[in-house]
């Protein structure tokens, strides 16, 4: 049984590096087989297919390191700025996400078929504004959808520019400054 | 002539739809040829193989249409609520600047490959924030990011919900209510 486990947590290390490297269409099993390593005969009988693999990494990699850094609605610049720093220390995360929007969800939630994925997030945002720390004049799930936004400014998928870790220290620095006083103007009261 | 430019208009819109939906690496030769309608051979001649016809429809459309709505320094949030309506509009746009991000240029800048790309709008945001338009303590370059990360909070790549023209109408209001707000806090002096 230790051996299983092992076994299905090499697969699944070996999957993320996969599926965020080449997408779910571009994900090739042999090769997720070969750095595991293990045969492909015995993924199929732990995961069952290559969309059913992704589903797993995804609810294993993804859904656990989204909420890697705990959302604080009482400090929402520090927590943009931990955002960045976690997209810089994993870039599988953003990428995962990236595939799961262009090749299974291109409209609506990306979180829709995880019930509820939001609701304890937005409530502590509606509290923080009730309360008066946070803006609101925004509702709380347009100003969680543009936090989110502007702290993946530097994201694997970002329109611009994705920062990386061996870019100059001063770089990264400028960049959380600017993220830490924007989020600040465009988010928080007083 | 005439003929050879409109088979090649058609290519270029077939080409556009199918690396949008199926991405580079995904994208198929001969479903274009299909949907153009003309030969793969006619798509090789014209345009070289399928990473030169994806250039080809990076340049045709994204390079065009990334500034369809011009940028406007003393107007950021009518602006940001202008690429809103553009996203929308159009939804090829963002996926393929994500695709282009995933399966090219996973890090630095998405447009290295066209020189100046941003030089322009770099000097006239620079401009509105020596005149007090815009906030003056984060750099141009850092407030462009930012900017087009919000515009794009509900755009084609986003991690928490794409926007679809289908949705209820005040749906589309309360968000662009929301961007404009945001965008002014973030960005506008005074």
């Amino acid at each position: 049984m230790r051996d299983a486990a092992a076994t299905r947590d090499r697969i699944l290390v070996a999957a993320t590096a996969e599926f965020a490297t080449h997408g779910i269409a571009g994900a090739r099993v042999d090769r997720i087989a070969t750095n595991a390593p293990t045969s492909k005969a015995q993924i199929y009988t732990y995961f069952g297919n290559k969309d059913a693999l992704f589903d797993a990494v995804f609810a294993a990699h993804v859904a656990d390191n989204v909420n890697t850094v705990p959302v604080d609605a009482q400090h929402l610049p520090e927590y943009a700025v931990g955002l960045y720093d976690a997209y810089l220390a994993d870039p599988a995360l953003v990428r995962l996400l990236a595939w799961a929007r262009l090749e299974r969800t291109p409209t609506g939630a990306l979180f829709a078929h995880i019930p509820d994925h939001d609701v304890d997030v937005l409530q502590q945002l509606e509290a923080a504004q009730r309360s008066g720390v946070l803006v609101d004049d925004v509702a709380a799930q347009d100003l969680w959808a543009m936090l989110i936004a502007i702290a993946g400014t530097w994201a694997q998928a970002a329109v611009v520019h994705t920062a990386h870790p061996d870019e100059d220290p001063d770089e990264h620095a400028r960049r959380r400054d600017a993220l830490r006083r924007t989020t600040r103007r465009a988010f928080c009261q007083g």
